[in-house]
């Protein structure tokens, strides 16, 4: 049987140890594909991730970098079938921009020079997004006690993890209501992208009242992204990083960390967590 | 006081939570910066990566890019301080290489075209690696038992991350000994890159006869550096991608994965693995 091509994970053999024990089976492993994300025919960028929600990968990788921010700028996005090689063609997606959209080029490959950082001092790189991020003026509020619940809810929505082990989540939360939308992916900042993704095409940007969920740690670029989209509460599971922790500061961002069984850490912006 | 810039961690004021009752005190929280990578005076790449350890790093990413495999290549290893930014000065490192070493820029941008990736589909990719890497022929053994007490070897050696719970580490092995060298990072290649610019330093590339154990995930990113630095083994406590395995099985290493407590699962050549 073929596989499925949007299938996040594959059936490989192995050969497994408990202790000195020998035995051999077949696991789930989850994929990791290059995609390819084209603006016209003008290829942009080429993350690693895992197949499957592409066009929400395409989306709100276009939107967190700042080229679109509606969904009325976007005429189409489309799984390229015209490429050299068959193989690659699942991982090329053209996003079709409406004409009156302006792509500053420049501050795309910018931006994109390795690791989408673009300064070479963490406050350049903050100046930067700040430059075109708005600061987060929200008043949402949210009580502790549902925060403390987050996890089990993104884990309850992750159906890839639990067979794998492979994948990190990242959930779209309504603040103190339930989970809209949750994905997965080989990538921290990939899930993220799909999500946002997901709200752009619903015209749901600026995502002012709601609070991001991830399950691993919180880098500068994580952070950039939900600055991008307007979020104005991130939480996680892990550790933020001292980056992530200014951009945070500088974009009036609540950040709330290790957030695990009863305990969670708030780094920015505490007051919009209440008991 | 000022920070020592090669602290891998900040002190930083929170706000915790246990259950509904509110503290607040100041933690431990590593850091992240960007680094600028330069060949000569041209920027080759940013990195974002905990500092400490700048100049592996800086190394470490032109050995598992294919740029310099020997020490003799590399004249002087140097944070700039004549940069435009103050701030900036520990971020930037320049390589200045031999005027014999051939640099061979398309193929270095071309790798570095956003996620290290190269091709656009994973066959594509693993065929590029291929191109510059001799396939992995090491007729290396280790007992499974030793692998099974890799992860408390490493974790003993990571002075950082049980302060902040932050980091990535990467560690290298000689085959059933002690740990050569293990680093952190908040980017696991960066710990790759910084365990390779080690033994770079040293000459000792290619890693003939070494496992390099990393405490997350298996990416294919982690894999093509093993193999640019012909490392014959990966062991990893937590899951393994897809296309890590299909680069393993191609370069002829061996992938360990979710090595746990006296359980470990090997994915491809498990001939170097014996009871």
């Amino acid at each position: 049987m073929e596989p499925d091509p949007d299938d996040p994970h594959l059936q490989l053999p192995r050969v497994w140890w408990q202790g000195q024990t020998r035995h051999e089976d077949v696991d789930a492993v989850v994929r990791e594909e290059p995609l390819e994300i084209r603006i016209g025919g003008t290829p942009v960028a080429v993350v690693m991730r895992t197949p499957g929600h592409d066009h929400e990968l395409a989306l709100g990788f276009l939107a967190t970098e700042g080229v679109v921010d509606d969904p009325a700028s976007v005429m189409s996005v489309r799984h390229c079938t015209v490429v050299d090689d068959p193989a690659a063609e699942n991982n090329v997606v053209q996003a079709t921009l409406r004409p009156s959209v302006q792509v500053d080029w420049a501050r795309l490959r910018r931006n994109l020079y390795a690791s989408s950082s673009c300064g070479i001092c963490g406050k350049a790189s903050i100046d930067q997004v700040m430059v075109r991020c708005e600061p987060i003026d929200d008043d949402t509020r949210v009580g502790v006690q549902w925060l403390h619940a987050l996890p089990d809810r993104l884990r309850a929505a992750q159906a890839v993890f639990t067979r794998t082990g492979g994948l990190h989540a990242a959930g779209l939360f309504v603040a103190e209501g339930e989970a809209l939308v949750v994905r997965e992916d080989v990538g921290r900042h990939n899930a993220v992208d799909k999500v946002v993704g997901w709200a752009l095409e619903r015209g749901r940007l600026p995502l002012s009242g709601h609070v991001l969920m991830v399950s691993g740690r919180v880098s500068y670029e994580i952070t950039q992204k939900a600055v991008a989209a307007g979020i104005p509460m991130i939480a996680a599971v892990s550790a933020p990083s001292s980056l992530a922790i200014d951009l945070a500061a500088r974009a009036g961002l609540t950040l709330a960390a290790f957030v695990r069984g009863d305990r969670l850490s708030v780094y920015t912006r505490p007051e919009r967590i209440v008991a």
